[in-house]
């Protein structure tokens, strides 16, 4: 078995698609090696030897001590140097690599082979400031690494021996303070009972050995659960000859990548600090200078970088995110791998890459998830509203987001866990506060740069991040932060607009996204392949309107008692539902009529030449009445202080008579319909008599006329009559005739299970897959997703929450059930989905293989949905 | 077509297996022709002829004139007279007769074919008096049956004319005051614009017609809806000479049955009445004397009855219920019918023909329809309880019933519909009264005897009714009765004891039924035969005894919660619920333990040797708490009273988190399980401990734990390897081995869909099709049957109620799904049902035929379920 593979300036034994075996970043060093880009010579061990020593509880495969030995030799004489070699001695990291990318997760240690002999032989050979500063670095992050002390105390200790000095940055230590520093650090290690290991070989091996243990620290796992990474992929782990960026002003380090990974625009895009070493910049300690800045810097370097940008991309044909050092006028790639980008960026890039030639119009679709699309289309700051601007900072993670300010990790993990909205502020992040940032709506920080932690965790989960505001001062133990005149203090509310920078005061107006030119021009790309229609769930015009805008083919659910919710129109609802009779409703419904009429009117003219799926009223009438508890408490006062309100008392008793015990499973959908048809045949009149209407005027006009909740056939079959029935009446008045469809929601399991029989009696079906999650699971998603479903979904029970994506196994079975049995009994049938899970990738996946005519979804993810159709098509 | 066939003392044309053509009566009034029995000359109109005067708006069908006239003509042969000779008339009754008897729901009309001048000739043939009361009924029934007139204008006449000549009853009238009615009775049709007919052929006619109209009187209309008889039957119709019980001391009419229909009691069982004619039997409202004393009046006749009596069992093989009239001391037979009886009787009546050598074993068990067998087993009155008996009368219709009293039949339906429990009070019942009784819990009259019209429905209906209980006074327009010292007015609670004929003061204790020998031997014979198991759903130790007793072969169902519910552990409980952490929760299941532990070693002691199915908890925690409601108002007030509660403000606060929109759905069942595994572990904890212990005693323990609500098979590995985890602890702790199993409940439509894969970790499968009804349907039972189900059974949208009978496309499907996959998965699964529709006669045939191992039902349906998997195992 193999478990070493080299690489260095002349080659490489691994390649880019070994990543399994390498890790990402060690394949990617010995793909950069292939293409003959400069790499410091180096070493992967493979994720197999880690297995292996998590299998045999912490022993090394045999034969791996060889291997590295004879790697060892071989970038010694790369290097020109020895490891252990008093007079010129070769220093090496050793980095952690997974399959994929767990920035900051897992550990790195730097400068191995320094002790106290080969610190003084490298003194010789560079410098002896820099020498000591290495063995100082070294001790620190080898105790802290490998021994597990805690950083804090070698801070302290750094920290202390700068007061001292009367100096402010590290840099600014002389030779004898480091020296002193370095003293003090291997006492402060004896004191610990432990020894600093002056046999780089020992170093070596710890290292090792420590990179592989990082696998497994809290923050990894978490890390791992969160981004769905298997615990049992293991790491690389890479050895590779150390190059420095801090030998003085001709050395650097930075990281970039090839193109804006937050808008995707063409051209190097990264950070780089002189004089310093790559934890310098990562870490977001030393806010570090633009690339475009290097040109007049360091202008040979500057054109390195540029031609090593365009084989990357050449080669990779895609953005790539990389990280470099320079050693005395020497340019050294680090790492390079795909760069993440937000979805913006990704949209442009994908385009722009068609443009140029990089790739095709269909691996385009390929390129953008289309989860990252529902980012495209987050809601941003209204520009027109009068905002409070307290600050600025680095516009990290776009979209905008409006929190409490909360400034303890944990707290705000809690807050956030429990639905509050919060903004996260911080000094800077650390991989330690990723729980935070996963509970919190938006993330600030006084510190780091656009490559910083907080950033990158930011961007790679969509939320909305400021970073490097340095005109906050942030008071972490008083919990508040000043921002000019401003004092914002734990629990106030502001705004961060990730995509300016922007930290506002308080609440702001939003506005709906808009898609650009690029995005347009993709989509349509993905109508051209896709093989499933795209509809979107609107209730009013304006919805409407915003739909056909986004390219929806039609509305597939437009909810009819939205339209009763409306404030001056609850009171008149509320009249219906306290009428005792027919004759009483029948009153109310004379007035609701023009109005629901006047709402079809608008919305058809909007979708002319498109279907509208109206569904006739489906929530449970009580639903329309006040506040139970409410009611109950004021009656009960009015009652105690002998006031006597009879229309109150009359109010919470029907109240009483309505109010159900599961009234998701009560008396709502159909049930109304065929106890008070009266109602639903005033919805129909509504719809048919707007379709005439405007169909003489010379429009388009397609209703679809949907019942909700049907679960037999003869629900289906009387309320198809009461609909046939009155639609004929009104043509017949409006001398009209009109194609309308009447069909019916499918969206509880009798439903599906007898669709051979209710497809007789309707001309289409839509799957109303929220409310046959419900009752497929037995479910009240009001209910599961506030008790027990994080429970269940962190105990691994369920991989995801089922209300967003379809389950399969149980709902999509039950889907595939009704298709299949309802078409084969009415083979005109159309079928359609409407729940939620009409925008879910994965589930328009589903649907797409189950043969559904279309999917809809809330307008918002009608691009999302059609580029997830097209690339379900491709596959 | 034949729409008329003859019957005679010498024969006839039709037979008892033609009742569709010619109704009940019809055919077996051929049927005793023919074998020999004394039934006067006459014919039968077939249902055919009905349904073609309904399909043609009142034609009747071509060539039925000829048919009448010539079966008429031989009638009037047979009887020696001719039809309007006024000198010897031939008078004859024009009867209803359906397929099945539907009691006093159809008109007739009697003495047809007398008039001014045939009244003469009969009053010479006979006797003036005779021939003149004849007279005056025909005009009476004649006008109310078929002109429509007002029973009550005719009654008012005679009671006028009654008052006038001083006397009593009708008998008393002489032949001049019954003239003088005659003529009233002429002069108040006259009133009324119409014209009582002379021609006895007009009349015979329209009787006929009367009586095929009478099918569709809304009475008739409602008893078919009740009885399920299907609208487009149609009635046959009888013309048959008339023979007189009012002809003098050695004539009279009675009813019997070949045995007791209320104890199955051997014997002639009935009533006569001397000097009568039928209707004043049936009509209840002279009290007719029982047959016994028949012997003593009229020894010959007597002797003759239970000689036609022995004939009528020996070629039916059935107990019959008949008509007979002694005209001048010859006996004449009118009708024969199966013979309804109670429930408890039909069992005596099926054993003691088994054992008479009458029918076979297999033909008894089909004799019981296992719905019949839950009226056996009634709650009686507890005999050792002190109660207040205000009234006796006739024990007409088993099983004890409480309720207020109401005396307006409107409002009893009203009320009764509510779900209100009422006991209908009435002098006596009519057919009008039909919704009252169906609405009341029982029904009590001052008049009729056993075979009186409220006997005859309560009995059919299997409702207690005690009638004829002469020491009460009703006072209909005060609404009260009194009854010796005691006034009862309306809304007064009584008790009646069908059983005993006792009427009772307020509420009573009853005591759970017992099983006589006869059903004990009968259920033997059908344990014999058939092929499913049967198990009792029991959650305590006395009603598992008790399930043993009835012949449950095990536990299918023992629902811990009840156990939970016991008051003087609610407090413990609500600790528990109450309880932030699991050390809080774990505190309190230490205490809860020993009490579990001690029920379950109670119920398995008493089902030593049989398996013993018990469900983990699953009811939402919440419901262990206190109401809602009454806590905020109680909160409220203290509120406003300036009062501080903590306790009850802190229970508030805990009910309002707990609380869910749809508890059905929400955080039950296994959910608790996964959440707070230490509840489930503590109970598997009770259980094995409890089974151990019994164990060492050497008694036969066979636990089968059961996980309520699974919907996943991740939830059932979960719990399935914490059951058998903690089960192994306990065994390894008392070093015991013990047999027992771990399954689960399929109630969840997902249950059902994923069997596959939860078979693998369960060893049974019992369905829950309660909840999977819910589900399957989307129907909250709690609100569904108050708020819609009702309305959708009238609409015949269903034709059941779900949850009583099993929908078989729905979830039927799903249960066969689950058992076919769920075996497939796992050969080994036991699978059977514990929800209410296990004792549920037509869904055990359903699950008969999908292969179930057993059904699981409440204790006293057992027997039900033992009868009902017998019959379809025969089939």
């Amino acid at each position: 078995m193999k478990y070493v593979y080299k690489f260095g300036p002349d080659g490489a034994e691994g390649e880019a698609s070994m990543k399994e075996l390498l890790g990402g970043k060690g394949a990617n060093l010995a793909e950069m090696a292939r293409i003959g880009l400069p790499v410091p010579p180096g070493f992967t061990i493979t994720t197999e030897a880690c297995i292996h020593y998590f299998r045999t509880n912490g022993e090394l495969p045999e034969g791996l001590d060889n291997g590295v030995e004879e790697a060892l030799r071989d970038v010694e004489k790369r290097a020109g140097s020895r490891f252990g070699d008093p007079q010129n001695p070769l220093l090496v990291s050793v980095r952690s690599g997974a399959r994929v990318s767990m920035p900051g997760m897992m550990d790195t240690v730097l400068n191995i082979g320094l002790n106290d002999e080969t610190v003084k032989g490298l003194a010789a050979k560079a410098d002896e400031r820099f020498a000591f500063d290495s063995y100082r670095r070294l001790i620190q992050m080898y105790s802290n690494v490998v021994m597990g002390l805690p950083r804090e105390d070698f801070e302290d200790i750094l920290e202390r021996v700068k007061r001292k000095e009367g100096v402010k940055y590290d840099m600014e230590l002389g030779p004898d303070a480091l020296k002193e520093v370095v003293e003090e650090y291997k006492e402060k290690v004896k004191d610990k009972g432990l020894k600093f290991p002056q046999d780089p070989l020992d170093q070596l091996w710890d290292a090792i050995k420590a990179v592989f243990g990082s696998w497994n620290t809290p923050r990894a796992k978490t890390y791992r659960k969160i981004s769905d990474i298997p615990e049992d992929w293991g790491t690389a782990c890479n050895v590779q000859a150390m190059v420095f960026g801090n030998l003085g002003p001709d050395s650097g380090t930075g990281v970039g990548f090839t193109r804006d990974p937050s808008t995707g625009e063409h051209g190097l895009y990264g950070e780089y600090l002189l004089n310093a070493q790559g934890e310098d910049v990562v870490a977001g300690i030393r806010t570090p200078r633009l690339l475009a800045n290097l040109k007049d810097e360091l202008s040979e370097m500057h054109g390195q970088l540029l031609d090593v940008a365009r084989t990357l991309e050449d080669h990779y044909k895609d953005v790539q995110d990389f990280e470099f050092t320079i050693q005395s006028g020497k340019l050294y790639m680090l790492q390079t791998r795909t760069g993440k980008r937000t979805s913006q960026a990704a949209v442009r890039i994908a385009h722009d890459m068609v443009k140029e030639g990089l790739i095709d119009k269909v691996e385009a679709i390929r390129r953008i998830a289309p989860e990252q699309l529902e980012q495209v289309l987050h809601r941003r700051i209204d520009t027109s509203a009068q905002v409070k601007i307290i600050a600025k900072g680095l516009n990290a993670s776009p979209g905008a987001a409006t929190g409490e300010v909360i400034f303890d990790t944990d707290e705000a993990d809690e807050l956030g866990s429990r639905g509050e909205k919060i903004i996260l502020v911080r000094l800077e992040t650390t991989p330690e506060d990723i729980h935070g940032i996963v509970s919190a709506q938006g993330i600030l920080t006084s510190r780091g740069g656009m490559t910083c932690h907080a950033a990158v965790v930011a961007r790679g989960m969509g939320k909305p991040a400021v970073v490097g505001s340095g005109g906050i001062s942030i008071d972490m133990e008083r919990e508040k932060f000043v921002a000019g005149d401003f004092t914002v203090n734990k629990g106030d509310v502001i705004t961060i607009d990730g995509s300016t920078g922007n930290v506002i005061l308080g609440e702001v107006p939003m506005v709906d996204p808009e898609m650009g030119p690029e995005l347009l021009e993709l989509l349509s790309w993905a109508d051209d392949v896709r093989k499933i229609g795209v509809r979107a769930n609107a209730d009013t015009p304006e919805a409407a309107s915003r739909a056909r805008e986004f390219g929806a083919e039609g509305i597939g659910l437009c909810r009819t008692e939205r339209m009763f919710n409306d404030p001056s129109r609850l009171p008149i609802v509320q009249e219906m539902i306290i009428a005792r009779d027919e004759a009483g409703r029948r009153k109310v419904l004379d007035e609701l009529k023009p109005m629901q009429k006047g709402d079809f009117k608008e919305i058809f003219k909007a979708m002319d030449g498109l279907p509208v799926t109206i569904r006739l009223i489906d929530l449970p009438l009580h639903e329309f009445l006040p506040n139970f508890e409410e009611l109950l408490v004021e009656v009960t006062k009015n009652r105690m202080n002998g006031v006597k309100d009879e229309d109150k008392e009359l109010m919470l008793k029907r109240l009483r008579e309505l109010m159900e015990h599961n009234p998701m499973l009560g008396h709502r959908g159909c049930r109304i319909g065929i106890r008070y048809p009266e109602i639903y045949e005033m919805q129909v009149r509504a719809i048919i008599e707007a379709a005439c209407e405007l169909q003489r005027e010379g429009l388009v006009v397609k209703p679809e006329i949907m019942m909700p909740l049907i679960g037999h056939y003869r629900e289906m079959a009387m309320l198809r009559e009461l609909a046939v029935r009155t639609a004929g009446e009104v043509m017949d008045q409006f001398g009209e005739r009109l194609e309308y469809k009447v069909g019916t929601m499918i969206e509880l399991p009798r439903g599906a299970l007898t669709a051979s029989q209710i497809a007789r009696h309707a001309d289409f079906f839509s799957f109303g897959t929220n409310d046959l999650t419900q009752t497929t699971f037995g479910y009240s998603r009001d209910d599961a997703e506030s008790k027990f479903l994080p429970d269940y979904i962190d105990k691994r029970i369920l991989s995801q929450n089922p209300f967003e994506v379809l389950d399969r196994d149980g709902v999509g079975r039950l889907v595939a059930i009704a298709i299949e049995e309802g078409r084969e009994a009415n083979p005109k049938l159309k079928v359609g989905i409407c729940g939620e899970h009409g925008g879910n990738p994965s589930s328009i996946e589903f649907f797409y293989k189950t043969g559904l005519d279309y999917v809809s979804c809330s307008s918002f993810r009608v691009p999302v949905a059609r580029l997830a159709a097209a690339r379900y098509s491709i596959e």
